[in-house]
């Protein structure tokens, strides 16, 4: 009707302090008109995954109709099944309309199919008044816990259901609660102030004290699109380090989702020849493997040969999950029911797809691939994976370092119950110490490591032309490809692969393992391996971003912090030019909250020991930030010069130990303290 | 064939090592003859509820077919889904045939419908020879983790499976991990060594290490009857104690499936006007109440009303049941994550529950029920529930105090968060002081507790008449009934009330919360209280002797291990005539084992020391247990006079104390120390 002006002012949220309740609520104001209005409520699972273009002639229907019905004259409920995995997926809606006294009668009319119902709402509207429509969702899943059945519980649970400003209420407490765990402080930069929180309310909708309890692992882009089709990769490495610290139970819960799948990369490391566990690069609901085999080049619109599976480095990224996680927590508990047993297989499989070169008298991994995904094969060769890259030998010998001392740090009992159970022998120890010492990794000249062997033989990339031919050079991968060339055939990389390495290690972890191993590792090695590779990145992935950062920061701040604000802005801004819409950056998201403490506070834990070593970036003065230690919360100020480490008043009368430099103390519940800088 | 002698040897378990494993072997051997053989192996949905004689009128039909298959030519599969609550259930099977050279190849003829399926295996015996036929099964349901669709699971575990023999092998070793922690050695008494196994294998088969990852509660019965239908009560009072000195794990997934269902026992309190958590008396799935209202006695035939949902005390149970838990294990985390909240939440029922009497100046609770089940009303009345059980008010009592001193133990964050969250105002906890010291308490004459308020005017049963008349009065409620009698005119027990309480807790501890309420407890009252209850109670629960074992402990030895011999013998000789068939007695059997460490040993945990007092009973010389306390696997040895207690080797160095009267020792991993009795 022409000339008829209508207000809509609409709410809503998904709870987090009831992970079953959504809720939508419409004012709806007649500015300068009276007269009838009808308002559907609808529920839908007709529903189809079309939210990626390029996936879009594969099946996206993945919902089997089941039924709908009304279980009271202001409720309706539908219940749908997925098609191929069973799972039920119920929801029931109770919509209600109210004036300005309260509670209105409306008429109510029902359309009802099997996968999808609505009713319509019939009500008067007069000119200035305002009318207001809640629709409280309830949702349950077969594989909720503590459910009879889904759709009788959705509609239990939408009877009890509040009014829409209740809901809203303890949603917001128990986002308060979040925040107060999880809030980094930054008062001197509002922008990355803004983009810090953006970050980790996107990280919390996706790991939250919900998803703890469920057996959900973290996808690469969230819950947020259907890019990656919700599998489950590596990008965990950086995801972990921000919840480690303040939510531990989530990185538990993601650290046992990993566990409860340990069988099925026994299976994938048997299958394939080897002992112990081999995770899966991608991997969903059971834990198998779920990488393409082929993968779309949108440039040339060809299938190309997808190898990417042997990244195997999943497993050493794994390996370092679940001890950063036991450093962080002392989580004992978690150590002797999973977290020994998962290490323990994995160094065994390392240990079997490794093998020794007498010539060399070195141990080396053949036929995998690093990070670097643009790097799968050599160059003409048909043979998948790589021989011996640098960042997985050299995760390998740390890792075998650890393992090896594992059994000795169980209880009796449980070392015996455990060497039992997996057929572990001494022989196998010993072994894994011989790895730490003997890995081999190859070199470039004047120390700079060989990302894999054989680098030395590719080819230089004419970067200038590129960058002047093509506006973005990120994915040159499917540029070259599209150019009939292979990428393999260049020393390029589409993220840093291994200059990861001097972001998960500090200086002096990382001359320990070289040093062990007999190499040399100098106060320029760092610099030396950051150069070199920094000039033959293009960045593909957004992690490349935090990696640099993290790295530059040991050479040259102004360096980290540009390549840190493009990581920071790289969702907000969809820089890769269209897969934020695809579904959000986890490791970007989670990474970039990380390096705040990783490495602008310079966070590391030694023999139990919490020590900071802050950089002076005018940027983050004043920071603040909360940090679960070992059970104990602690709030961390940077100040001028100074750092203050205050914990909370715990009546377990717990206590921390906090170091800077060579200064150590114990915090106690209640206690702070004042580190000179 | 007459004639022929064929010899069958079977061998068949469910798997303690993979939940998801079962297996049957069977080893034919033709004695005298030879000729063709045929094998059928099947899986069957089609089987029903029809273990117990009196629901067979009810509905026993559980499962809907959905389909079978044959997923490989050896492989058998089938997949149902349960009536009501849709959970899926899926099997596969793989049947193979040896011959003393190897596998041999079969006919296989199939026979297939929606929910059964057959292989028939054809092979030809001669004489003299053995066949053995290997059955693999897989099982999962759709309640199970890390899988991505039952039938496939299942079907993709089985052909994973190894031989019967390594499987078997890997069972035994899961077992003998279980004895290490659980066995109780009695060297002096055969027949009661044999029972505390007969016992502990049933505990661990319904409680294991596999379900506590799983969201079930421990169902009265068992897992090997229908009786109660599975439902879950308050045994778990009887039951958690043996599981927290071993295998607390268990006991923890017993009290986070109560927790998931706080929010209904919530609910049910609302729904009844109280506020807090009201659990159900009995449950299943959801936690919604599910206590029967009408009840069929099998002697008259008649259905009669069941008021038994109005035993409230379960919840206190439930408090008991997490306090002592936190005791025996100090895990915080559950402390924190859980059990403070449920604790505040059960204090807040009682104290809603309660009203303040101010003519006695006293708390009183009308309109409940204690423990025995013979009173549900008073005599005539048609408001069911009684005034003032003395049980439950003094339990009541006991958990007020501690309820009210719990929110200064936690972290000021959680305490700040959990305040918020629920609410919960200082005057709440003031009130919860106030109940500590007012709740009211019948008394009889000379020190003997009323099992509740007006239980001086019922009549005394002529005990020796009845007992003439019928050779078993253990249910006597049904037997009074049938001659037309209400049992709840009389003086009499179904099973221990009053008594219960000198069994859960400690002569000093009553004594401690009964100067708390101002009443007198002498070193009388005990010996008073068992007197008069014993002469009146009938024992048609076989948890009211594991009680009165218990509590005759304190006043003859004797008659205590009499008592005890019952409770012990009560299942393997079905002592309640047919109720065995029906499910075992979790209760009487974890109970019983519990009573070795509770009673026989005087164990009790005060300030975090764990005591122990034993008493000097011959048929335990030489007793010696596992025990795990706050972390650390203990052995407990009773020697003569003196007891010995020596510590696992934990690289951890953890340490417990242990006192024995004033003598309290600080023991160390790897340490043992001998306490002179």
């Amino acid at each position: 009707r022409r000339g008829r002006e209508t207000t809509l002012a609409s709410r809503r949220f998904v709870s987090m302090a009831d992970m079953h309740q959504a809720a939508l609520e419409w004012t709806i104001t007649a500015e300068n008109w009276s007269g009838p209005v009808e308002v559907i409520t609808a529920l839908d699972a007709r529903v189809i995954n079309q939210g990626v273009a390029r996936y879009r002639e594969l099946e996206g229907r993945h919902l089997h109709s089941v039924t709908s019905r009304t279980s009271s004259s202001d409720t309706i409920s539908l219940i749908a099944q997925t098609r191929q995995s069973r799972i039920y997926v119920a929801e029931a809606a109770r919509t209600r309309v109210y004036g300005e006294s309260g509670a209105l009668e409306t008429d109510r009319s029902l359309y009802q199919m099997e996968d999808y119902i609505h009713q319509t709402l019939g009500f008067n509207l007069q000119q200035g008044q305002s009318i207001r429509v809640e629709k409280l969702v309830s949702f349950y899943t077969s594989h909720d816990q503590a459910i009879n059945e889904p759709l009788t519980n959705a509609e239990k649970a939408v009877g009890r259901f509040g009014s829409f400003d209740e809901a809203l209420d303890h949603h917001r407490r128990a986002w308060n609660e979040l925040w107060d765990d999880c809030d980094i402080r930054v008062p001197n930069d509002d922008r990355v102030q803004f983009l810090l929180r953006f970050h980790a309310s996107h990280v919390l909708q996706t790991c939250s004290p919900h998803t703890a309890d469920l057996d959900v692992g973290v996808p690469a882009r969230g819950l947020n699109g259907e890019a990656y089709r919700g599998h489950i990769f590596w990008d965990e490495l950086y995801i972990y380090p921000f919840l480690n610290f303040r939510l531990p139970r989530i990185t538990r819960g993601l650290l046992r989702y990993r566990y409860r799948r340990l069988d099925e990369a026994r299976a994938l490391a048997r299958d394939a020849g080897y002992r112990g566990a081999m995770y899966p690069w991608q991997s969903g609901s059971d834990g198998k493997e779920e990488t393409q085999v082929v993968h779309l080049n949108p440039r040339s619109g060809l299938w190309e040969p997808d190898m990417s599976q042997n990244q195997r480095h999943v497993s050493a990224a794994i390996f370092y999950n679940i001890w950063h996680y036991l450093q962080a927590t002392g989580d004992t508990d978690f150590l002797l029911s999973a977290g020994a047993e998962m290490m323990i297989e994995i160094a065994r499989f390392w240990s079997s797809i490794a093998h020794f070169n007498p010539t060399r008298d070195r141990y080396e991994i053949h036929g995998v691939m690093g990070p670097d995904e643009f790097h799968e094969k050599y160059p003409d060769s048909h043979e998948p994976g790589l021989r011996n890259n640098a960042y997985t030998n050299i995760m390998v010998a740390w890792l075998m370092n650890i393992a090896a001392g594992l059994p000795d740090q169980l209880p009796e009992r449980r070392r015996r119950s455990l060497r039992e159970q997996i057929e572990l022998t001494d022989q196998e120890i010993e072994t894994w110490k011989e790895m730490s010492r003997k890995m081999y990794v190859p070199f470039l000249a004047d120390g700079v490591i060989s990302q894999f062997e054989g680098w030395e033989n590719l080819e230089e990339l004419d970067w200038a032309a590129y960058r002047e031919k093509y506006d973005n050079i990120q994915r040159l991968d499917r540029i070259l490809r599209a150019e009939g060339k292979e990428p393999d055939r260049y020393k390029l990389l589409k993220q840093a692969d291994t200059v990861l390495l001097f972001y998960l290690f500090r200086q002096n972890e990382l001359k320990e393992i070289f040093e062990r191993l007999g190499y040399s590792y100098t106060s320029e090695t760092l610099r030396k391996n950051v150069a070199y590779y920094d000039a033959r990145t293009s960045h593909g992935s957004t992690l490349s971003f935090v990696t640099y950062a993290g790295v530059f920061l040991e050479i040259d701040l102004t360096t980290s912090w540009d390549r840190y604000m493009v990581a920071l802005e790289s969702d907000v801004g969809d820089v890769q030019g269209g897969t934020t819409a695809e579904g959000i950056h986890m490791g970007v998201m989670s990474g970039t909250l990380d390096i705040v403490q990783r490495s602008y506070l310079g966070e590391v834990i030694r023999d139990g020991i919490l020590y900071f070593n802050p950089k002076a970036i005018d940027h983050l003065r004043g920071l603040n930030l909360p940090m679960r230690f070992r059970g104990l919360l602690i709030g961390v100020t940077l100040e001028d010069g100074r750092l203050r480490v205050g914990a909370e008043v715990d009546s377990l009368n717990r206590s921390v130990k906090i170091g800077v430099g060579d200064q150590v103390r114990e915090i106690r519940s209640g206690e702070s303290y004042t580190f000179d800088l």
